[in-house]
């Protein structure tokens, strides 16, 4: 017999069918047994009767096993039928059942955990039914996001991430023992290969894994997340930046409403609601209204504070009522070389923050095109030129102006989902403590 | 005036537009100026006349100028059309002209480059028709995959590059300084991962880099690569994995069909056909023929080499019509302790290699669900299961009969294309040689 998923069985009523996947939970009844079967489609009630050739086996049934069951699927008696899960009106009468897999788990899923247990046990814990929806809407994200850049005419390319010399000099940058132990490092984003890419294909994007060498254990960090970076040219400044991921992110929204709605009851979050025009608000703007608002004074600062950033978004939330907006015009001086100074503005630049729902979850602007000006930038930050002439090719053969953001897919699913913590939206979170196992006491902070 | 793009010129004879561009080739006649502009759409011929108040600017242009136009689209006459090429029936008439960029290439795209000319100067050699076809061609086949994996069930995941210890010990492993002077290693695949992700959505797929510190210099090798790795549950055997890739090969061949006709043109390749079974033949039976055939005796070898993959791919080629074969039942000694050991054939493994052109670009097979065995496996190998135990909690919870592939992203477009080298299908290839520009002499080997 074939194998049919759970999630078909509606149309299989009165039938003998062939079910295979985990077993959720046994409950004894009597001399009748219970569980619930779950395949990647869903979940159906098995049920094995005394007289069952199956009892046996039954009996020896534990959470997670493997199995291969055939039954019959039945309707539920009125009286037993419940609306609110799936394929509660029917049942599997269970004729047939072999072990597939034995399993031992440590603790029944489904309870809270504190974040350390959950992360030691993930390859059993991400069996939840919260772990998966958390990295069901992730995968969504992604097709969403790619789905959308690609009708916009943009390229999707593969970003090196094993670099030469950490040319920005971020000092957050890892080191990897190359060949003939010369010295490389992990890229902090893909950020000088994407221009270089717009010099190639005008409109591209890349996802993929970037990584920063964070000494601090925060909920906001992980050493290694994946950043969706798009970077396209023939743009009149930041403005059109912003107005397309303002549509990107529309388009995402309206992906996961449209397939993702279990997940976000599931998990109890809202999917946002995306205004016509994410309101903007200048960096020195954004430090006048907190310090007339709440006499806090950071007029001088180069950024906003995590503390700033919240504050920021509740005003949004309140005056615009958006979970998003932009933060313009960083100073030169906090941005790197590559960032364009406004010439309206002098010594600010045409870039963005974009904070969602308290957190920033992209940074984006305009970038120098210009060969001299991009030099000069280099220059102005102390950097050496020289370390970047392989990039700086893209820009003595012609390079139109343009821009683009990086995003971090993380923190965007944590907070789309309402999740306190960026590791919870990280499959399996790197950081200071922890690389699946946790580290060695000897070299925790 | 809004740009329009170059590809929808054809909409607008008798219009007048705004076109934005990298200028191809220019090309002094008498007074006149013609130039071909490209964008991301399409190339056009302007031309600018004696009298034209861009005359001036014209005469400055160079290959590689980034331009914004203002023309007027005129129907060429009949004699000065050329059907073979875009646009050909249309040209420019140029009004109005801006430098956005200028340039200063090495020297013109489009002549024969040797392989270190090109890759010193990929951000210009990358503009090159041959190069934006090969990676448009790249691009299409994992959005192809990716859209095939989705409609059959599977769920993409993020796979950590960023490992704890080299457990597998395969010796091809990088180093990376973790954060506090620990070690840490890149992935030399998401083996382990994907498995843990089958216990939790049973049909997953992950596409990222991998890692392997190759230290010789081959056409087939390169230190960072793009792999496509998919692995799901509830499977017979290694026959259902082979038989999914060749349904996903066929839909991706249709998907290049549909859409990258003119790249294979231009490259003068073939988008191959994929027989309705691919042709699949044990390792002992290939031997076997190989020295039938040919004297050359390698039937106590544990694995192909180069020579016989090719000699096996016309094989099946004169044989089978395909461009493809499996090679199956590779030795328990030469896969990795995960691999599973047939119950009728001990000794050797329900795995397999796929070739195609000459060129292995797959490695797949089912692998060990049952926990105990698996720790056999390990201990075979003079593995310690410790090492392991972080991935072994998913066997410990119940795992299906399981098994994937891992594909090769830059072979494979390679082995599309006709390219005798892997680098030229990697956008910035990484080798003992080079991370971009080249390391320096001392440590070349």
């Amino acid at each position: 017999m074939e194998r049919i998923l759970i999630g078909n069985l509606q149309e299989k009523k009165g039938e003998t069918v062939l079910v295979q996947g985990w077993i959720s939970v046994r409950r004894d009844q009597g001399k009748m047994v219970f569980f619930d079967i779950r395949d990647r489609s869903g979940t159906v009630q098995g049920v094995v009767l005394p007289n069952s050739g199956a009892i046996e086996t039954a009996k020896e049934i534990r959470s997670e096993y493997v199995v291969s069951v055939e039954g019959k699927v039945n309707e539920r008696p009125e009286k037993n039928r419940n609306a609110k899960v799936q394929n509660g009106d029917i049942e599997l009468e269970i004729t047939g059942l072999t072990i597939l897999a034995k399993a031992e788990i440590p603790f029944e899923l489904g309870g809270e955990l504190n974040l350390d247990t959950y992360l030691d046990h993930l390859p059993f814990t991400l069996r939840a039914e919260k772990q998966k929806a958390i990295f069901k809407v992730q995968a969504e994200i992604i097709k969403a996001y790619r789905a959308f850049l690609g009708g916009q005419g943009f390229i999707e390319f593969q970003s090196p991430k094993l670099i030469g010399d950490d040319a920005e000099g971020s000092g957050e940058v890892f080191e990897v023992k190359y060949l003939y132990d010369k010295i490389a490092h992990l890229a902090t984003s893909p950020q000088l290969y994407k221009q270089i890419m717009v010099g190639v294909f005008e409109r591209v994007f890349t996802t993929g894994n970037v990584y920063r060498a964070e000494k601090h254990s925060t909920t906001r960090h992980v050493s290694e997340y994946t950043s969706m970076d798009a970077e396209f040219g023939f743009i009149k400044d930041h403005t059109d930046i912003m107005a397309l991921e303002t549509e990107m992110l529309r388009a995402v929204c309206g992906h996961l409403t449209a397939l993702c709605k279990t997940e976000f009851e599931l998990m109890r979050a809202d999917i946002p609601t995306i205004p016509e025009r994410i309101p903007a608000i200048k960096l020195r703007e954004a430090q006048e209204l907190i310090f007339k608002e709440t006499k806090k004074d950071i007029r001088k600062e180069p950024d906003l504070e995590p503390e700033d950033e919240r504050w920021m978004c509740e005003w949004s939330k309140r005056e615009h009522n958006s979970d998003f907006i932009f933060i313009t015009h960083y100073p030169v001086s906090k941005r790197p070389f590559y960032a364009y100074e406004d010439e309206n503005d002098l010594g600010y630049t045409k870039s963005f923050d974009l904070l969602f729902r308290g957190i920033e979850i992209t940074t984006g602007g305009q970038r120098r095109h210009n060969y001299e000006n991009l030099v000069a930038g280099a220059k102005g930050k102390g950097l050496n030129p020289d370390n970047f002439s392989f990039y700086l090719q893209a820009f003595k053969s012609g390079m139109p102006p343009h821009g683009g953001w990086g995003i971090g897919l993380e923190r965007l699913t944590a907070k789309m989902l309402g999740l306190s913590n960026v590791k919870e939206a990280t499959l399996f979170p790197r950081d200071i403590n922890r690389i699946d196992t946790l580290l060695s006491t000897d070299q925790k902070e």
